[in-house]
């Protein structure tokens, strides 16, 4: 079965899913993007994805191309061209094919591009290995709320954290305090059981799995307060872990060189880990929501 | 005559110049481009632009497709089947098409996309009508010294800029210094006739132009200080001109609300528009250095 993508309107074989070379995406980063879990053929919190997604157009004063129910189905008919049944869709909108030039181009109409594919899902022993992550300086743009294309410097420290024997970065600012991962929310829970995660502002991302974990914890009893925190207060919590669309809940058991914890994913982290997962499932088109 | 477009090997219409969704470009901003001037045929400061070019790739440890000689055959290639005499030349260097995923991926080969087009020439009437620029944040990472293609926060800036009716928007740090212009370095002549432009670092692109006029103004005797200027050290200028390979040198006659000088180009930038205008003219396949 050949891999199909939406792109402005047609269903194409994935090889020949192309854009123009003056595709603004292309030449400026002009877009965003969101990536959304499937579980059981259902799109995990796809509302308040399409919320985050309404956002960073709005920011970007980027008109969408196709938005709302028709944007579902098209996501829909992704996954079932495609008999994706666990994985993640992937949808990027950018601002259109335009003769190079840096303002808004007038008459540009703007793209869209839709895949999905299938994403091998975590067993609990797999789901809770935890990764190690290095600090490196936060160099990113100062609005990293939106969720834009302009992800080169995510790159960059994604493949240092890789080239330095880690799972991912976490990126740290002029204060010392930590803003997020590479491509996720940083969390800690303190010496007194407290989960802490970082205050939304333009310096990270609403993450929807953020959302999600938030909810998962009230209801858990877990005392949840959303502040900065630094790298040294990192360094000495008791858990750690790392929150987005496709890493899910990921224990994280090193910080630079200090084990956290006993090196293994703690309980509180285990608990949301398991709470996240039966969240997914109860999404699914097969699952406990039928 | 049909536009032509140089993509991955292959010379094409310009209209079926395409990329793959999976393009780094795309999905990452992962890549860099050069904007060459083109007059009289030539390619204007060709050697500085691909000098420029190999540091921004070797920054991102990104591999060159093609390089030195056979990338200069492929720009005289392209300017020739695009009969361009005035003009500029783009090319782009991505990392390539790979599965979505942050890290350098293995075995990519990075995508090169060339094409060049013919700009009307400016007579010395309208090269030299000043624009007014604004000042907004310099929200942009912190490696704008690399020409990598993660321009949204740019195109925003110039937006901006046109939104309140100015030409341009110059940058300012949070210590009300002025960076750079939204796709230009930033220029001022103080009232003692220093020529002033800001030192190079990690915050501002070398522009290939700002090589140039270094030189030329050398050349006219114009005391040349490289540092950094406050934006209320540039209201209170002579004049205040910027440069770019698609604005050469440009005059500046407000900043915000206040004009500079008596609110024309003044001295210093006259003779440094000339000099440019000369020193292009000079590197044209049919120009002077014939």
């Amino acid at each position: 079965m050949p891999r199909i993508t939406y792109v402005n309107g047609q269903y194409l074989p994935h090889r020949e899913a192309a854009v123009h070379v003056e595709d603004r995406g292309y030449q400026f980063a002009d877009g965003v993007y969101e990536v959304i879990a499937v579980r059981g053929g259902g799109l995990v919190d796809e509302d308040h994805h399409l919320d985050r997604l309404d956002r960073s157009l709005g920011e970007l004063r980027l008109a969408a191309p196709v938005s709302g129910q028709p944007l579902k189905f098209i996501m829909r008919e992704i996954i079932r061209r495609n008999r994706v049944r666990d994985g993640k869709v992937y949808l990027q909108i950018t601002r259109g094919v335009a003769p190079r030039d840096h303002p808004f181009p007038a008459g540009a109409e703007s793209s869209l591009v839709v895949y999905a594919l299938p994403v091998r899902q975590p067993d609990p022993e797999t789901g809770l290995k935890g990764i190690s992550v290095v600090t490196v300086p936060d160099i990113r743009w100062r609005r990293c709320d939106i969720k834009s294309i302009s992800l080169l410097p995510n790159v960059l420290a994604k493949q240092s954290a890789l080239d330095s024997g880690a799972g991912d970065a976490w990126l740290v600012d002029d204060d010392g305090v930590i803003t997020e991962g590479s491509a996720a929310n940083a969390w800690i829970v303190t010496k007194d059981g407290d989960l802490i995660t970082r205050h939304l502002d333009n310096f990270i991302l609403g993450g929807i799995t953020r959302i999600a974990v938030i909810e998962l914890a009230e209801k858990a009893g877990v005392r949840l307060v959303e502040r900065a925190f630094s790298v040294e207060e990192a360094k000495q919590a008791k858990e750690a872990f790392l929150t987005s669309s496709t890493s899910y809940v990921k224990p994280v058991v090193a910080i630079d060189d200090t084990v956290i914890g006993n090196g293994e994913a703690g309980e509180v982290t285990r608990g949301l880990y398991h709470a996240y997962e039966a969240h997914m499932d109860a999404q699914g088109a097969n699952g406990a929501a039928d």
